[in-house]
This record gives C-alpha cells, sequence and structure tokens, in this order.
C-alpha cells in the first residue's frame, strides 16, 4: 500500500489529483463537512473512491490538502506581510483584508469546515498549524519584528500576545458569528492593540 | 405531538428529564459529539428513545440543555463579577478562573462539543448567545460599567471590543489548543487590555 501522503506532484496522476483536491474544496461548501462523504468527491472529481484513498487516509485529509491549495505558496513560503514603515496602516491593510476573506463563502467555508475538525482532533490541529499557521505566524512576527526595530512596537512585546489579540477576536466572531466583522472592527482592533503595545 | 421545548419541569418525570441530560452530558464528554446517540443516551438514563424524543428534537437541543444545567442559575440569572474595587485584580480573579474551567474535562468536554455545533449551524449559535452567553455578557458589562464609574476604565472604551480582547484570545487558545492556557495567559490578557483601556 502506498504510503499515507499526498502524492508526489510529478505523476501522471496530476489531473486527478487536481480534480479530486477541487471536488472537495467545492463539495465542502456546498454540503458542509459532516455530509461530504469520498464518493461525493469522487463522482465529481470523475474518478474511482479508490483513487482518492490510494492517496488520502480520510475525508479530513482530501479537505486538508484541498485548503492548503488555497494559501499562495507551498506551505506559505514567500508570505511576506506589506511593510511600508507604518505599522498601524500595515495592519490595518492586512486585517481588513482577512476579514474580507472570512466574508467569502468560496474561502471561508472549507476552513470552517477544517476547523470544526480540528477542535476535535488534537493531532489533525498540530498539522493545521505545522503546516498552515506558522509559516504565516513566522510571516506576521517578522513584520511585527521589524516594527520593532523602528520604534512603533515596545521592544519587549510578546510577540504570540501581540498576534492572539490581533487575530483572536476577528476568528471568534467569525467562527460565531458573534458580531460584525468589518474594517471598523479590524481598524479598532489594530488601535487597541497599538495602545497596549505601542512604543 | 408535543412542542419541541424543554419539558415543564414540574412534570412528574422530573427524574427522567435528569437522568437524560447527566447522561447526555457524560457521554459527550466520553464518546464526543459525533459518536454520541440518543440511543446510548436512552440506555445509559434508562428511559426509552422516544421519551427522549417527546422532549427534543434532536441530539444537539439535549446536548445543549444538558450544558444549560451545568450553568449556576437557570439562564445565567444572577451571575454577578467580583466588584473588590480593583478592577484589574477582579478581571485576574475572572480570567483564572475561565482559564481553569477550560483545563477541567468535564467542563470542557460538552461545551467543546456544543462548540463545534454551533460553527456549523448559525440557528444554534443564536439560541446559544441568547441563553448562554447574553447573561454572562450582561454581567461582565456591569463590572466594566462600575470601572468606568470608578476611573479604571476609559469612560468612551468599547465595552464589547474589551471584552473581545480579553476572552476571544483564551476562547481560541482553548478551542484550537493553539498555546499553554495558564495564569500566566490571563494575567498578560488583563494587562495587555487595561493598557489598551485604562483610564
Amino acid at each position: 500500500m502506498a504510503p499515507h501522503s499526498a502524492p508526489d506532484s510529478s505523476r501522471r496522476s496530476e489531473r486527478s489529483r487536481v480534480a479530486i483536491l477541487t471536488a472537495a474544496r467545492e463539495l465542502v461548501t456546498e454540503l458542509g463537512y459532516t455530509r461530504l462523504t469520498i464518493e461525493a468527491i469522487a463522482a465529481r472529481a470523475g474518478v474511482g473512491k479508490q483513487t482518492i484513498y490510494r492517496w488520502w487516509p480520510s475525508k479530513g485529509a482530501v479537505v486538508f490538502d484541498s485548503i492548503l491549495t488555497l494559501s499562495e505558496g507551498p506551505d506559505g513560503e514567500g508570505v511576506e506581510l506589506p511593510d511600508t514603515g507604518d505599522l498601524e496602516a500595515d495592519l490595518k491593510t492586512v486585517l481588513r483584508a482577512t476579514a474580507a476573506e472570512f466574508a467569502d463563502p468560496a474561502f471561508e467555508a472549507p476552513i470552517r469546515a477544517l476547523n470544526t475538525e480540528i477542535i476535535n482532533d488534537p493531532a489533525l490541529a498540530e498539522t493545521y498549524r505545522e503546516k498552515l499557521e506558522r509559516p504565516m505566524t513566522e510571516a506576521k512576527k517578522r513584520r511585527l519584528r521589524s516594527a520593532k526595530r523602528a520604534g512603533q512596537l515596545a521592544a519587549d512585546a510578546d510577540l504570540d500576545l501581540v498576534l492572539d489579540l490581533l487575530y483572536a477576536p476577528l476568528t471568534q466572531r467569525w467562527l460565531l458569528r458573534s458580531g460584525p466583522l468589518d474594517e471598523a472592527f479590524a481598524d479598532a482592533l489594530v488601535e487597541a492593540t497599538l495602545r497596549a503595545f505601542g512604543r
């Protein structure tokens, strides 16, 4: 049996792989994670179920990889935040963009489905952090370190805490639909965080 | 058919109702929400499946009510935050207690299961907010308004934003298991938020 990992992209069946990942992303958006089945993905992609099971051990694994293909580079490589020299302006740009992504059904539905799984599956959560979240977190920290050097952020600011204050309220309002998720909210988060950790 | 609502607590079958809710809470902790069935709840509670369906329309509804019984008063009535006159100390007490609850499997497992449902069910999310969250939020805002009067919080502070900054990072670390959830983190959240919104 093949190892449980994403297929080598050089294989001839690359087209099937793309079709499967596209089908998984579309179907999780249309049906939600619970009602999504491997059968439905196979039918939409025009492949046999066994083709999917040859490459992925579970429904969760396919959906996870389908979301990885949404991110810009492989494993977030090359992700950089804007650095115009104005931390407040740059963070507002980034948080407004994040809020806009959360408002886009094509983008948010598969990530919502994945989050449901992550909440109940510590191992999948760890994979998620390693593959998707860590590269983004590193890019954010690079921007914050640049701000420290520019004297726009307190030299002793705990960067994990700064990122929690910026992003956790945004993520929570999105996941729990507990309040408006607009540019005013994004801006208010940046302003409050910089009052707490500005120079 | 009986209306889809929790039974009148005055009915003779109050003992069955309590047994069902206890079974639901225990089983969601032991099995997780996905593997939990109405059959299993009925067997553990020593009642027939039809007894459960007479009172609750779905698995989600039983689990939801089983969690309501965890909160102190009916619908959170009478919930008050400590008010010693020292906002920072009181918020640290409350956030440390919240972090400790999240570390207690008997408490956190059913709420984790409920959150999974809420993320995918906007109607259930609305019920959750109305029944469980709103009374707690009102109690927290009463404490923050008292702090405004005492000059310990900026008079124009947006209380929803203050609560988001205090609680969303805590909730996110718990739900996604993305970092340590200890007293140091609770204290750091209170200190950062008060730097942003203190007088």
